[in-house]
């Protein structure tokens, strides 16, 4: 029978099982990005992101020195905003924004008969052209992000994890051939999984090793 | 090239891939459930949900009867809360209630050395003991949970979908003997996959078909 286990040994010991069920396959994750894939399969369940997962060179690296620094992180969803630690962004100086709600977004997008998505990430640009863009839900977000990006725009990483059967394998691998050849850190999940989830995982991640915080409780929640 | 296309599009041009490919994998979904099963495939392009989520008879018809009378909804995070469609629940009449970060609850946690989870589901209790139940990630939830159906608690609708690997597939087993036992409707994922996102996709599925509404954006954002 189950019993209640604090969640700090909770995570320890999912970590644990993670790192051997990975060895029992045969899988070295590179020590760079061993840390976001593995609270990526905690946040799923799923094996599927040791191969799915792609990162430019250095993009771990990047996105820890940039959010250490305290850049902002720009969501497409308000699911993802809510799903990023709160606590170890604060702790950094950062913060997490949505723009997807936003009145004037919402009246532009209607005026022009685009979407929500794409207005956002124009908006976004004005506001923290640096940021970190996690984007879990619109494949029109990256599109309009590669757009931005060949037209100067150099965010300090772009996390594209879209999850979905329409324009989404098309989008993130669009989005990585431009972040590539402009040179801008890129976290991608090919293929047709990812979520808002996946794009908070990736995110805390990067912000758990730049804040230091290690008790989940207090990374989930303020006291 | 990946052009931008409107969210509505891109929601109907997913679903019909996604009956065609359980078509074409032989899978026949009971029309009961299959609003649900696609739904939960469209969030996380992930197939394994038509055979690990399971659901006691007339879950669905139950849930839908209960928010279609403005039941709240509980979930055990706030990035479960922020995925549920508010105008389709406030069309409805009901609310999303996430108490793990109430003081009261994070004080009480502390005081009696257990989780918040723990705390905030008998906290709900008092609150809204008839509510729909969305847990989707904390497994100490749902053992609790358990213990109070035994007691006498009566949920609407219990979505059992926590993802991990410690204490899950064991406390979702006992979730679901449990709401046999006492005839409380039950939405379970079997093994070890599920999370946030999920137990929002099936709230969704279920207040859409409560609602009527059908249109993304009017459903997930409000004008």
């Amino acid at each position: 029978m189950a019993v209640i286990i604090k969640p700090s040994d909770i995570e320890q010991n999912s970590m644990s099982i993670i790192s051997a069920e990975l060895e029992a396959r045969g899988e070295t994750l590179p020590e760079e990005t061993a840390d976001v894939v593995r609270r990526v399969i905690h946040t799923t369940a799923d094996f599927d992101y040791v191969d799915n997962l792609v990162f430019t060179e250095n993009a771990v690296a990047r996105g820890v020195e940039a959010l250490s620094a305290g850049v902002d992180i720009v969501t497409d969803t308000n699911m993802a905003k809510a799903g990023v630690s709160k606590p170890a962004l604060s702790h950094l100086g950062g913060r997490v924004q949505c723009f997807m709600a936003d009145p004037i977004v919402v009246a532009m997008a209607k005026a022009e008969g685009t979407t929500r998505a794409v207005v956002a990430m124009r908006h976004a640009e004005q506001h923290c052209p640096d940021a970190v863009y996690a984007v879990g839900n619109a494949p029109t977000a990256l599109l309009q992000l590669s757009e931005q990006i060949k037209a100067g725009m150099r965010p300090s990483l772009v996390i594209a994890v879209p999850v979905g059967f329409v324009n989404v394998v098309e989008s993130k691998e669009e989005l990585l051939a431009v972040c590539r050849e402009h040179d801008v850190p890129a976290i991608v999940a090919l293929g047709r999984k990812g979520g808002s989830n996946v794009a908070a995982a990736v995110c805390n991640a990067l912000l758990y090793r730049a804040s230091g915080l290690t008790d989940p409780e207090e990374r989930n929640w303020k006291a």
